[in-house]
């Protein structure tokens, strides 16, 4: 029996919270474990995250303006700068201690950026997922955002166990020996690790598209999910018995889980390939079919949530194919209780 | 003083949970008295009603499909059967009893599809109520759903008390006459009978146009209400001091108030009649004075939950015309207390 | 530190309730100081004031007909008159004394309608704002209703605090000398005045448009705030050293903070203008700006009130602008303490 939610967050850790691009001279007002955040690049190019309030009279900091590397409230013209500095009280010379906006460490990788809501003197970048793919010239990747409305472990139980996309996504990257197939998963390196081969199985339909495969293929799903909210997913097929990656297409799909609420959580996925590396086509026929593929999910995820909702302190009941799901909840009890031990 | 609401069911009796042809292989998700629940027809004909909550992980099944005359969940595609059972589980062969979908007793009667909430053990479908009217040679109908933002206590106090028809629907089946006109009303047979007889009254605008009276006519209303949501209405007229059948109409509005949950309800509304048998535009045009005659009630009835809702605690003020209302009300509360007694 | 909100109301107060004009045949629901009220006129040119609900079933007077100088009820037909008297119920001689509608004194003065909702015996007309400008031929105006989504003492500090329009209202009536220029606040004959005179500055936008003026100005702006919803705002220009009333032009910006519920509010405002009088097309552009003007406040207030709600006790943060603002929720608070312990 698992439980419906998981209603706290680990704070500190590395959270995407939004795509670099996404980041301009316009605040980007953005809600993360909770927490009204903007966030905003200066002239300079240097990105930065502050709580979406005034410190003066709370107005939305997002509602203001990006001047250089500042940002000034659009109420009473308060001037921060990215660490939340307050720099100009417009009419005083003074400026008290308290007109400071609380700040979040802000860095910007693997095409993302990456916040840091915990103790600020923890974020290392060094802890920030290594996601190489995303900048690395032998991949090339389509990405985007879907926002779910249910619990964030929801989601981790939902791409650790792929059982479901025989059932679920039967139309796009699901087929019958999916569900069929055992699971090998295992704790490994601090992480879940679930691993699924398929030997002489007939192709999906999106893989017949992407990789133009005519007969049955060998294919392999292999995931791993390290706390709170990083989740790989190795995917790939070669001919069934070649044993040869030349003919065959290997991809990551690739996805952090950032909570927006207890029942709101933000999906930044990405689908990297090694295959047809600077085609526009295929960039954005994937990026289509993923979007297609998760609104499948989403359909269902926000149902559950709703049952959830409705009808509080049931419990889930786990199946064999729940074994990966049971092992990345416990490692996710774990990250939280050491997170609240060892705040600071 | 009447209270404002009745916030409890009474559970061991057949609710109208949907009109049959709603029954499909597309299954119907529904929330009735306050649980979610999900109604299907199988390829056989037989029609089922599960908890639209899959036990596995709470998904909704109504975002299932049907198979044969079993329902199959969307996400990880375990198969249930019209009585909750698990069929299958893919990807093991052993089927836990914990995998079971709660079910509802569901019968088929009067082109209604009847549900049973309570124990499951007492749904006795002759306790359904007796409605031939709807498959009966002589009788042809119109019918209906009509859902309302209030609580399901409030449509009985409007149903029984037809003096509001003077005010509230003077364009259609409203005359000066129906307020002014005292009431017989009485306990008799387990139910509330309310009895109104306007002798050389003027016909209603409707009345004028389904009877094609040109005078006076003779006028009655007879009202019997039998908890918790049964209420049938039997109402016509004949040209006044004729005493002959023939020459009038005589027609039933049948309801069945079904709770969907404490503030909303569901109004399952037939209305009967012995003219103008098999004649389509008859139908359809009963049907949409219905619809008008009921969404007048609703703008009123919704906005009395509104005023509930703002003002908990104030009790309703009874007069003369509420003498069935108390009847109505006394007699609701007896048979939720005879339920809750005995609840097995 | 200054509360967020101030969530208790004055009961005894007249508040601006409906413009004049919005008072007619039709009945008005609308919601003031978190109670649910039905306004309208009755044939003889009387205007009445009752609460929303009748006391029979409790659904919404709103939703029934004016009668002469009486207000019939939608549902069962009760006829009451602008004092909340019931005049009749259908089908009974007998009315008893609690069918009785809550009515409040409803007062018609400088084209607005003003209601008093606390003890009726004290609701003395001679405590009505003085607004003559509206009412007077050397002045013309325009006027209007915005509401906000805040509570409503935020608006006091966004009417009180001009210091903003240099940043929220930069296109409009913003310039840099505002948010420079010292102000001088007091308390002043039971009210509080703030006084900013900018000698030698800028016309804003919308002061060389309407004033004409090509060179500097001297300008002031002179606000006086009553507890606990009356704001009359002096303000005006004339050529920089001119000394020349003549030459210049001098305009009221008046408003009543009426609050709908702790986080809602009406602000009835109108500005009045000892120029251009009679001409329609000044009363529309300056309508029109002054709906921009303050939608631009708007999307601040609602977002400081979405603040307030996500971080409650937190406080806020006052500055040397700040100060009529301080004056202003302590005199408020003094009207809220003196209207609580002598509520008779």
């Amino acid at each position: 029996m698992t439980e419906q939610m998981v209603t706290e967050y680990v704070r500190n850790a590395w959270y995407a919270a939004a795509w670099a691009e996404e980041l301009t001279d316009q605040p980007l007002p953005r809600t993360l474990l909770g927490e009204n955040v903007v966030l905003f690049r200066g002239a300079s190019g240097v990105i930065g995250a502050l709580e979406d309030i005034c410190p003066h009279r709370m107005a939305p900091l997002s509602l203001g303006v990006v001047e250089g590397d500042n940002l000034r409230c659009g109420y009473h013209g308060l001037l921060f700068d990215c660490a939340g500095k307050c720099q100009e009280i417009p009419g005083q010379v003074n400026i008290p201690p308290k007109a400071h906006a609380r700040h979040f460490p802000l860095v910007e990788r693997w095409q993302l950026a990456w916040i840091w809501m915990g103790e600020p003197d923890r974020a290392d970048p060094e802890l920030i997922p290594n996601w190489f793919w995303l900048d690395h010239p032998d991949w090339d990747d389509s990405h985007g955002t879907i926002k779910y409305d249910c619990n964030y472990a929801l989601i981790v139980d939902n791409l650790i166990d792929l059982s479901h996309t025989t059932f679920t996504h039967k139309g796009t990257i699901g087929t019958e020996d999916v569900a069929k197939t055992p699971i090998l998963s295992e704790r490994r390196n601090g992480a879940v690790y679930v691993e699924r081969v398929m030997t002489q199985t007939e192709p999906s339909p999106f893989y017949k598209k992407a990789g133009g495969f005519t007969g049955k293929v060998d294919r392999w799903q292999k995931i791993t999910y390290a706390p709170p909210g990083d989740m790989v997913i190795d995917a790939g097929a070669v001919p069934a018995g070649s044993n040869d990656p030349n003919q065959g297409i290997d991809t990551r799909i690739i996805g952090y889980l950032t909570p927006e609420t207890d029942t709101t959580v933000f999906h930044f996925w990405a689908f990297a390939r090694d295959f047809a590396l600077g085609d526009d086509t295929v960039t954005s026929m994937i990026a289509d079919q993923i979007e297609i593929t998760f609104n499948e999910d989403k359909a269902l995820l926000d149902g559950q949530q709703r049952n959830i909702d409705a009808t509080p302190g049931r419990k889930l009941l786990d199946n064999n194919a729940d074994a990966g799901v049971v092992l990345c909840r416990k490692l996710l009890d774990e990250r939280l209780a050491a997170d609240q031990a060892d705040p600071a």
